[in-house]
């Protein structure tokens, strides 16, 4: 939520929705900015906060923006009452800074919805056993929008982004690229794994875990659109693999840039070398995506691996002290000019030559594969960054994704 | 506090505290303006802000200075921990925006002291029977210093603010006035309800109540000045008697300007006139101050009293409209221009003729007093406002305080 008239839009907007007879849980995130400008005072005191405090700082964004918004409800005329995660309670273990939420309570809220009140939860926060202040981490608020859902037996959890739903790709990289009406929540899930920012990763994993049916819908449209219009705009992900669902083989391209790969030449080819290499790297926090182990030539093998362009510096510096000295390896090759591009669909668990057809699109745009990773339902590669765009429009095209869907 | 820089220099000043061995539990208030920008927001979005939300909202100013305060021990090397009021718990009544504190459990907070941490709680809140966040009112955060020295038993209870001390009277009046360095509770209890705002009334009824020596010190010394240099400064707000204090008869002046003098006229003197008068009036929720009623003349009588200047619209309102058709006055005369002059003093209530020389220093300087009303330790009159500054200056000196204290 941007500003006061945002506060106010969100208001209007969840007044017709209770207007409608539908019992509303609204979960806000902090103004805009906000959790940014506590993060940021608490930097200036501190270079290694403790996380138990900064939570209690950055806990105070969503709970004013939840104040405001059910003083909002109230000046539209709606019964509301916002309560903390601690309120709740919203309980969550106490790995401050980035908690899990482990149980919602649901018995206060679902009194207060008997009652015919709108209720406010702050997003992003919980108590853990301590009775101490939890924040979710980044993006949270989408988490514990899905939590409440849950928690509640909501029929759909909708989330309101500055996006208008789920596209087969980024508009602003194909421009025939199509919000996608619905999509299944392993699609979804490969999707935010692979980069697209639409949902945090954990709130897609919690509607996984729970079954919530969540929808994906504009903050920016107007607040006052019919109900019915308004549910027809967005994108539903669920877990009915039904004729509703498009039944497209490829349901979107994915892609990351932040991509840096790693190759550790002359590797001896012993077991649990794989696990000496990726051990001491995994020690240090650094998160390995993609891994190829290649067969053995005279004893030695080729052992690469993807990470985040970000923490190239650090795992270098892992492999060079701890690995290479500790299993013998000749040497280290980095590249940091390297890209991912993903096909997702669960049309693919069914259809053969789909990975055939990425292989076949690229090669015709001469780009080079570097690595290959597939899992059931997406095929991923590793690609020279400058081709990016280029691999993304292509297959875009060739898998019917431009203009109408492609029927399987 | 106001900055990053002035909560860096809080820390300071405790760790300072905390390294000569104290337990010290700090009370925050809000960084400043963030109270005013809350409510400020609130206001946007509601002329009739709810008062559940908008503690709420405001709570939320002080739990993130909290956060930041233990953040800054912390990288002083101190080991700290912060808790909102709902976490200690700090119980109070449900009277939103301006709750009162009923019990403080201090069972947690002594723990943490026991374990060698400096416990920051968050003033001016608590958390009523609903586990909904309450908020105390302006200067709430004083009134929870006090609250929370007293649950704790603690020795004193330490208020930095942003003037050194209480004086004898406004040093912008009277360049002479002096810091006293010891002064009673009930003397502080008068100057503060009389205008002196270097206390929030409530927190000095708290420290009589529960008899919680207070010392009032600068925010704006050096941290770091001996311990003992800055016991010696500020003032000492005490319960004893004794030879420490001094021994001067009246230990200040105090005054208001915000006053207003409203008379009826031909007030017919029958039994419970007095209350068909003032009764409208405090349903309205005007605070009547002083109030005198003159002997009748011929069946009438005059009746005068004071309010504070901002609501003597409202006042006469409910003059016009509801007491005078009712008692039948002739008519009611009203004064703005008048403010309130006060002597102060535990030592007026064993000397005679402390009252005389102050309507004789002020019948010198030529100045009419229009009302009078005396206590045991104090004595106020009302003068035309005009002659406030002279009225001051000339009973500062008269009664001794200018320069040395005088001994009675």
């Amino acid at each position: 939520m941007g500003s006061v008239e945002r506060i106010k839009n969100v208001a209007r907007r969840v007044a017709k929705w209770h207007a409608a007879g539908h019992k509303v849980v609204v979960v806000p995130s902090a103004m805009s900015g906000e959790t940014n400008r506590l993060l940021g005072l608490a930097r200036e005191i501190s270079a290694m906060p403790d996380g138990r405090e900064l939570d209690m700082i950055a806990a105070t964004g969503e709970q004013a923006s939840s104040g405001l918004l059910a003083l909002a409800l109230q000046a539209e005329g709606v019964a509301a009452r916002s309560y903390a995660g601690w309120q709740v309670p919203v309980r969550t273990d106490s790995a401050y800074t980035k908690a899990r939420i482990q149980e919602i309570d649901g018995t206060r809220v679902q009194a207060d919805l008997d009652a015919g009140r709108v209720v406010v939860i702050t997003g992003f926060q919980g108590v853990d056993d301590n009775g101490y202040i939890t924040t979710l981490g980044r993006g949270g608020s989408d988490t514990s929008a899905v939590a409440v859902a849950a928690a509640l037996g909501a029929d759909e959890c909708l989330i309101y982004t500055d996006v208008d739903g789920v596209y087969t790709t980024d508009p602003r990289i194909v421009p025939e690229a199509r919000r996608l009406n619905v999509v299944s929540f392993e699609e979804m899930l490969e999707m935010a794994s692979l980069g697209s920012k639409v949902l945090q990763i954990r709130s897609v994993e919690f509607a996984g875990k729970y079954r919530v049916p969540v929808r994906v819908l504009s903050s920016l449209t107007d607040p006052l659109i019919p109900l019915d219009e308004e549910m027809r705009s967005g994108t539903l992900i669920t877990f009915e693999e039904d004729e509703k669902m498009e039944s497209a083989v490829v349901s979107g391209i994915a892609f990351s840039r932040d991509e840096a790969k790693i190759t550790l030449v002359g590797v001896p080819d012993t077991p649990g070398v794989a696990s000496a290499i990726l051990g001491p790297v995994a020690a240090a926090g650094i998160d390995v995506d993609m891994i190829i182990q290649n067969q053995s030539v005279e004893g030695t093998t080729l052992f690469s691996f993807t990470v985040n362009r970000n923490e190239l510096l650090r795992a270098r510096q892992v492999l060079d002290t701890q690995v290479v000295p500790a299993i013998k390896a000749r040497e280290v090759l980095t590249d940091e000019k390297v890209c991912k591009v993903s096909i997702v669909g669960i049309g693919m668990r069914s259809h053969v030559g789909v990975a055939a057809l990425m292989f076949e699109t690229l090669a015709k745009e001469g780009i080079n594969i570097r690595m290959i990773s597939t899992s059931e339902i997406k095929t991923s590669v590793v690609i020279e960054d400058k081709y990016m765009e280029l691999a993304v429009r292509s297959l875009h095209k060739a898998f019917g994704l431009d203009g109408e869907p492609k029927l399987a």
